[in-house]
């Protein structure tokens, strides 16, 4: 076996056994390698930034990493911004990125590029593979760097020379990873603060807004009146009827600044402090009051669900106490003219159980969660670091984790164009996704901001820079061109008919919602 | 004047007057700037490598560079692959990278990232701007570091606060930039080289492949009997019927070794020792013999015009010594089945006087070169890199340059996905591009390399990583999803057919080219 082998077969005995790939020249021995083994499931995808949200989106849904395979620093370079927010959702997710053979770098043909460079500032973990015999320890170390801790991003390099060369038949496995209970002071201070009288809010991320230590958090936060709250961004959320009902923190500056106008405290469960998403001019960028207490309970680190229900117990919040939930209350189908909150609302309406709802809808989402609190429970993935491009790429890689659940994408069309190629995979794989392009032709979020820098009406070139029509985009055409069947919607009517259609089938589906 | 108008004022003052761009909150003082002053043209990538590509196409042409305009460090990755191809073609560019506000990056908000880190391997130069009295200085620097030796990426970090304080109403100004003159030692090698007999390849690249100086080029060569080449990859190449002729050296290990077996003397004029694009087991690095003396005339940094001249005084090459040219011998249309040398050699017959020829056809286009020799006069532009996805923008920026001229670009199918959103601009910009895709359905380079390792028969999962293949993707779709007319070709007439009506109009033109 050579290099290429070990470490096909070092993934394969980690349970990582899907690999989203957009190979090169200089990991044709891997590809070779991955040839071989028909239980590694490869899916191409025809741009890297499709490959590395889809990777993120299928470890947000199967809780354990895929493999990435990229070509060398620019393949890499198109990756960084999916990987940037798959960091942000403390995804775990295993990169390989092919280079040069390590003794062909002197000569600097053109492909050559410091990737370390380029890698660190998305990767919690870079290692440059020194040999064969690197491969299977070196694979070993990025799998389990990408498991430890909440999730994280470990990317690894294959020089071509350690794949083609023979390599030893040990295959090495990463340890189980292991979270760190939560530390007695913080426990400590937790309880006190809850039994103090003070008015409180417990902010939760990561795994603390999943199933059983959701349930938890909030039978704390009904026993000792404290407010639950999820970060603005958060990988992933189960909720919907029957869930806990929880809000997260606004995007807009001045609307979480009154979220939290009152808050005396605040207690982080796997979350961080809430601050600005950008600066502003005279606006403060943390949005808790300066005199509010922070009390981290546990980071993202350490074993949220665990510290929950030492909390729990702590302050006598036992399975007596109920947690709040969420009614079905999403019923009301919209009429009239479509724009975005008549399309959420729909969305709410004819979702179906167990549905994941993925959402890069940016401006015309923001206010999506309070439609949907009522929706049949579902699992909900978001945008995470703020990289627009992420949602095709990301219900793509959600089906591929969860072929029996149907996958809904709330799609801005300005962060659309950015990964459409994504679409293509959908139809390959026959993924049952069904997008819905908000096509509202513009980059309105910018539109806003223009506002608010108090630049008056935009010109020419303003209009020039963030506007999307002359011409627009036809996304019919366009899913029609990647094998994705479309359709159009102008009023509600027409889209809670095609709406319904693609649910009903399976398979990919695009709807362009004109908003 | 806040800081945005200091460095749109600076930007124009020293002739940067074209700004490719894809903004974001953070750039909004910059984009009120941008929107005060006509005289700037903005053009919107609805992605950032499309942004980046234009850019090169745009400053191969205008020998000058634009401006790019990008949304902190997910914006500048995704504009990274292309600003490495423009490393690599010594394209000048200024690279506008927008941040948080200086005070906001302690708090980590989702999209910060270290840009720094992500800019420097793909850049010659990297500033971050320090305060609003500092933008004028730093962008008047990263013009002239733009502008130094050859051309080369300048990057240059604009914190958002230092774009919306109020800044001084100083514009710097850059020094015109100096080129060295060759030195005289290596002058006195080379002309010496020339007159030993032995067997010698004078290579060039960069400036010594156009006008005066490759004419001189050719008449020292015909002087001294030595062979005239051209580096591999070229940011821009004069040719056609009435040019110096001049091969280039072949992408191919094998074939190249076959181009130098007998080569004793290798002299540099602007290039560099040619080395393999990748490694390959049991094949060198270095494609000239391990005997052959490297003599390097002048690297890029220097004046390339004036040391070929210094050498053909040197040599006695004087204007009564005719280069050798290429003769008008493209002439005879293909018939039948379509395949890629067919429509190289429809190109060759039907390209107008003073085209410019973009090339990213990838394996299709490997042997282009002999077909366009006889082409009409053109200038040629080519992926400088190996980073794919750089055909679509650069023959965007290359019209958006050249407002008079045709620009026909030669684009494979697999290396277009990645940036087909320059298909947009394209329309809205009403360009005079004809792209022609050639539609293998297949990354057919990487089937050959597939071979080359001796993985034998590619199977289930090698041909889903390799080809491009259910289902197909429709270019035609997507051109018409983009607002730029487009047609299909299957046979040799068809093809013909379609491409003479496309050159007979203007604007922009799609012709999938089934191969």
């Amino acid at each position: 076996m050579n290099g290429a082998d070990s470490l096909c077969d070092t993934l394969l005995a980690n349970d990582v056994d899907v690999c989203f790939a957009n190979p090169g020249t200089s990991e044709m021995h891997f590809v070779a390698a991955l040839d071989k083994k028909p239980q590694m499931r490869c899916i191409l995808g025809l741009f890297e930034g499709v490959v590395t949200g889809a990777a993120d989106g299928y470890a947000r849904m199967a809780d354990k990493p895929a493999a990435t395979l990229l070509h060398l620093g620019p393949g890499l370079a198109n990756g960084l911004a999916n990987i940037h927010n798959a960091r942000r959702a403390n995804t775990p997710m295993v990169n390989i990125v092919g280079d040069h053979a390590a003794y062909h770098l002197q000569y600097d043909a053109p492909l050559t590029s410091d990737i370390e460079s380029l890698a660190r500032p998305m990767s919690d973990w870079v290692h440059r593979i020194q040999s064969a015999a690197d491969v299977s320890p070196a694979a070993a170390a990025a799998i389990q760097a990408s498991r430890s801790g909440p999730g994280g991003i470990a990317t690894l390099i294959l020089p071509a020379d350690a794949a083609w060369t023979e390599a030893p038949a040990t295959i090495q496995r990463a340890t189980d990873p292991e979270l760190a209970p939560v530390q007695d002071d913080a426990l400590r201070a937790a309880g006190a603060a809850l039994r103090n009288g003070r008015k409180t809010v417990i902010l939760l991320s990561g795994k603390a807004l999943r199933g059983e230590a959701l349930d938890t958090a909030s039978r704390i936060a009904v026993k000792t009146g404290a407010r639950l709250m999820a970060q603005q961004s958060n990988g992933r959320v189960e909720r919907g009827a029957g869930r806990v009902m929880i809000d997260r923190v606004p995007f807009s500056v001045d609307l979480a600044l009154k979220t939290f106008e009152d808050t005396e405290q605040l207690i982080l469960v796997g979350a961080k402090t809430p601050v600005a998403f950008f600066a502003y001019p005279g606006k403060p960028g943390v949005l808790v009051p300066a005199a509010c207490d922070i009390i981290p309970l546990t980071g993202p680190d350490n074993d949220v669900a665990q510290a929950l229900q030492a909390l729990a117990e702590a302050v006598g919040a036992d399975h007596t106490v109920a947690p709040l939930t969420s009614q079905r209350t999403a019923t009301q189908l919209p009429s009239g003219a479509l724009n975005a909150a008549a399309i959420i609302q729909a969305i709410g309406v004819l979702s179906p159980e167990n549905a994941i709802i993925c959402d890069e809808s940016v401006s015309s989402g923001r206010d999506s969660f309070k439609s949907t609190f009522g929706a049949a429970p579902h699992d909900f993935l978001q945008i995470t670091g703020g990289a627009i491009g992420i949602g095709i790429p990301l219900a793509t890689g959600a089906a591929v984790a969860c072929p029996d659940r149907k996958v809904i994408l709330m799609q801005a069309d300005g962060s659309g164009m950015y990964t459409l190629q994504a679409l293509w995979t959908q139809a390959r794989e026959q993924l049952d996704v069904v997008t819905i392009i908000f096509a509202n032709r513009s980059y309105a979020i910018l539109h806003n901001e223009l506002k608010m820098v108090g630049a008056g009406e935009p010109g020419r070139n303003a209009r020039r820079m963030l506007d999307l029509d002359n011409p627009t985009f036809d996304w019919v055409h366009m899913a029609k061109a990647s094998g994705v069947e479309a359709a159009r919607a102008t009023d509600a009517e027409s889209f809670i008919d095609v709406l319904r259609s693609a649910l009903a089938r399976k398979g990919p589906f695009l709807i362009e919602a004109v908003i």
